[in-house]
């Protein structure tokens, strides 16, 4: 297939350029999809500072929703110009990992079936989505039907920061009547603190400095938020919750000293559900950390994928349970992204998360 | 009551001496227990040396066994003269952490009913066992009656070591087929192992480098003991996981280093559970920590109490399933205690454990 | 004590009267609490009708929300005069059951440590609150103090049916993005259904047929009411799901029909979760069984108690994530205990719950 | 390929013959394995006795252990010539059910990919492995390779009773410490003898008539052996627990008798975990049931399938923990399945597993 198509490409350190490429091959597990909408990721900033490396020449992004453009020969059970949507992540659903449950850790192809944040493809290992098409791998384990009468932007926040966000919640183990701390409150730290809210946590207290971050915290399910640009987080949780501490405090910055400060307002017994892709080694501080004898549980997650996940994060947008679009702050072409770039990447103008068209 | 007893009393940093004091008086809730063997612990060295605080005049000693003298006057469901034991960790039942299963983090009494390391009271809080009489407190909580049959040193490690140990593999989830590690193989480290083997884990690697406890972890369990006086326990660990790594991880010795190396043989998802009582922070190195992203759980325990737990021990000694009572390798009466802290504190003569009998 | 109150005895079948009896005396675990507003349940009318039995001349009532008259003489922690609810489960805290987390089998005083349904002991085994006075036993494992602001009224569903309600979701393992049924919309089924919206269900199916009730459960979280009235619920909730079945299915009526309908609408490995009380034995079909081979679970629960769950319940509440104060339909005067149970035992004039204020 | 191969094949009820057949053909992601050793399940007589239905001409058997003749052209990580196994359940890995984790009810091609069973395909749905060759869908889900030393026979149980026997326990929720009970000890119940063992249980009671399954239970792992043909189990299991019961019942027989005698021996709060395979409506008998109220927990699980589980019930095999090889008491050769089913299906001449080689 000679067709040739815009694709969103990272050059070298500081410079994603939209190039053209040669539209995806696809083998017999695969799907092919035209993209109809897709976004930038705080990830992909850390690619474009080249913070995170990957292959020079490799398409960028990984929160795709399209149009299936063509099957593989072994696909069943969907049809070509069916919307939908793929999780950031793509398990295989075959390897050891995965069968497992641990879909992000996918080891599909390595020798034991396990692989650190394996299941991670699109924009990392294989090109990704701020392109006009896309190749699926085990197309049957990722593509989810969007279900009639979403847009594509209410759904756009299903395949990462979503199931990310919620993430935090759900491997937190938040129960009904729990007090969360979220730290934080960008794309993700806000979808954690409604997966919070979702999950039956009655006090939330949110941490920002950004105006309208903690605007949104407090619509999305903030009982409380702190502004650490005027007082110290620590001291104001500890004050809100009375000197208790609460039961899970969500890391969703991806700094050592959020990371500390999680531990900080942890009780006895409490969880820190990590969300943050840090740059830097991390410290248990021995106090806080009760010298290892506080029962303390410390649980990282990635990005749950897959598509029995998408699906039912897309439930949770069609029952009107939570409302991400608000989310979508700017709107641009794929001919545009560079400018897209230019202003997710230095939080210009209030921006949460931008809408790519192709 | 101006009864006298022998008690091991905390005096000064490196001072702890036999000396008497009035036997405990007991309330409504209380239980006397004269004891009739007893043990000293690492922590209780930690004691000795300063490295944990506690009150001058503490009676030091925190695992029972014993039989009941004197019942407080609301205690009903036990009588005068009977067998029992009482875990090192002694919860009251009514505090909030309690009731919510959490019971080593006990906060009875405090404004939350959450305190960090809060069920140790024996020779922390309250005076301890190293004598020749307890006051066992919310006795109805914790008095275990011994069954029939079994020996004060078959039961002695079930307060502290066979509970603590053990608990590394159960708050680590150890599944059937698991590959575990044992990091440390003193006493602690031997229960752990012993505990991985009854959770099913099939694959289990010891590490340690004196022979003694290298052969006392191959007859609890280990399939493969790592000495790491002669190699790099993480390289060989990855050698014997084919590169894959362990399901479960577990420090046993208190270390940051050895807490850091337990993060270097985890797999991707895998489980860092953490029993050391740690005197510095700790340090999550980014890549072994996958930045993060390689959905790693770490959790801590404190020695799991209660009669309850108790009962559970004591059922796995009297199935014959695993038999600690070779750990006990010296013996001494009440009286000779300080040469039992000099024998033992310097790990002197091969020892692992040492009993005590007033 | 002399003192004498107004108390609802249990004479015998159909007779519950209220009548003169002595203000309980305490032990030292104890404490009297001066009821201000109390409630019936549907097990009392059991109770009333003869179907579950209990001793004559009993005080009925288990849903206690009063004031701190007098603490026993080993309790700590409260202060007279201070505003508390106590669970309709009282546990000792210290039993086998209690100290493993089954708080409702409690089985303090019996050899073994368990006893089926052994936490209830109000209005079953000791004098209920329906009544000026009430004993609490155990105390400092049961009291739980009202958070300021919050009214009698407001709580008045903690310590029975919004527990029971809730637990129906949290036994069931309610997942965010899942499809639940709730079987009947009475007290405990609305609850249910706030549960289970609380717990991050994004399809709720209630089934009902009495409008007051269908309205109520719309209101509570229900995304569909199917009226049992006008069709076959296992069909209609087989369309809602596209043919596939609900996650979780919760009984809340008490029928061997129901039961068997929620078993029907389950799609395989889903969870049958069972709050009724149920008045014969029950059958599992063969086919919606799957032979047994569906990964099928099903639960039961009886009310969790204790302070510890009433405080989070009172923390949904203060958070004002749910309102079940609409549910208080009726108020009587304790004089008037007898007209109370006459409309709602009969289910007169739209009632869903009596508020009884001594 | 128009080569042909022997196949024990479903003529009508009461007639499974060998004959010829084609050798299967296989698609992109399937595998053609020659089979070296299979066996005969009990399921696999209730389709010979017509109380199971499958079509006519359909190929039986769900044990396959063999060698990889033949790869379809998308699967990767095998060879040709490779020892493998693959469980009696084979997920896709790609339904909505196997990435939910639940592999044993997977729904691929169904419209919403659960299906009740649907992961049970060998000799059920498609082609089974009592024959020369045998199609594995989803190959690279389900081929799991042996491990180097062990032999066909000590890996064939792998496939189903071990696998399904363990998750008895499993299921079970199985704790150290715990008392078990397992009804009938057939090759199910004394892999689920052996699982519950591997658990950590430490009071196990297997219940059985037949001497030589006694025995074997014992040296499987049970503590008391109850013979049903002497006294009522339900009565010798509660004298054997002194009245408290077991915390987790196993059913390993499939009728409604053991599965109610189950529920009689259950503690409050404990779990009944059903492996029976059964032909009748069952029932849950009020009292024990405790009228819904005792926190019981019935779970059911159908074997679980998965390269993934069969690589871990491996290294089960070549740990040494359990050695189910003495359960093949007799072997056949495939043209003599004939006689292997008369002996296996009348449970002659003391037969717990029969070893079938083409």
């Amino acid at each position: 297939m000679a067709a040739k198509m815009k694709a969103a490409i990272f050059v070298e350190k500081n410079r994603i350029v939209l190039d053209d490429k040669p539209v995806p091959d696809i083998g017999p597990n695969d799907a092919l999809i035209r993209i109809t909408t897709t976004t930038i990721c705080g990830t992909d900033i850390h690619i474009l500072k080249g913070e995170y490396p990957v292959e020079k020449g490799l398409t960028i992004g990984h929160e795709p929703v399209g149009v299936i453009e063509k099957l593989g020969s072994a696909v069943t059970g969907y049809r070509e110009g069916q919307r939908v949507i793929a999780g950031a992540i793509t398990p295989s659903g075959h390897s050891y990992a995965s069968l497992d449950g641990c879909h992000s850790q996918c080891g599909a192809g390595t020798p034991h079936g396990w692989k650190a944040m394996g299941g991670w493809r699109f924009g990392n290992t294989i090109d990704g989505c701020q392109a006009e098409y896309l190749r699926v791998p085990d197309a049957m384990a990722n593509l989810a039907p969007v279900p009639e009468g979403l847009t594509d932007e209410q759904v756009l926040m299903c395949p990462d920061i979503m199931s990310t966000g919620f993430s935090g919640a759900e491997s937190g183990g938040v129960r009904i009547g729990d007090t969360v701390a979220v730290f934080a409150q960008g794309p993700i730290g806000l979808c954690a603190t409604a997966g919070a809210r979702l999950s039956g946590a009655t006090t939330i207290i949110g941490v920002e400095t950004v105006p309208e971050r903690m605007e949104a915290a407090r619509r999305l399910g903030a009982d409380h938020v702190v502004d650490f640009g005027k007082a110290d987080p620590v001291d104001e949780i500890m004050k809100l919750t009375g000197g208790r501490g609460v039961d899970v405090a969500i890391e969703a910055l991806g700094l050592a000293q959020t990371f500390e400060a999680c531990l900080r307002v942890l009780r006895p017994g409490g969880t820190l559900s990590s969300l943050g892709v840090y740059s830097s080694d991390l410290k248990l501080p021995l106090q806080p950390f009760a010298a290892g004898l506080g029962d303390h549980k410390i649980v990282t997650t990635l990005c749950p994928g897959g598509k029995e996940r998408m699906r039912r994060l897309m439930n949770v947008v069609a029952s009107g349970r939570v409302d991400l679009e608000p989310l979508v702050t700017h709107r641009f072409k794929l001919d545009d992204i560079e400018a897209a770039y230019e202003l997710f990447g230095h939080q210009r103008d209030g921006v949460l998360k931008v809408a790519i068209a192709p």
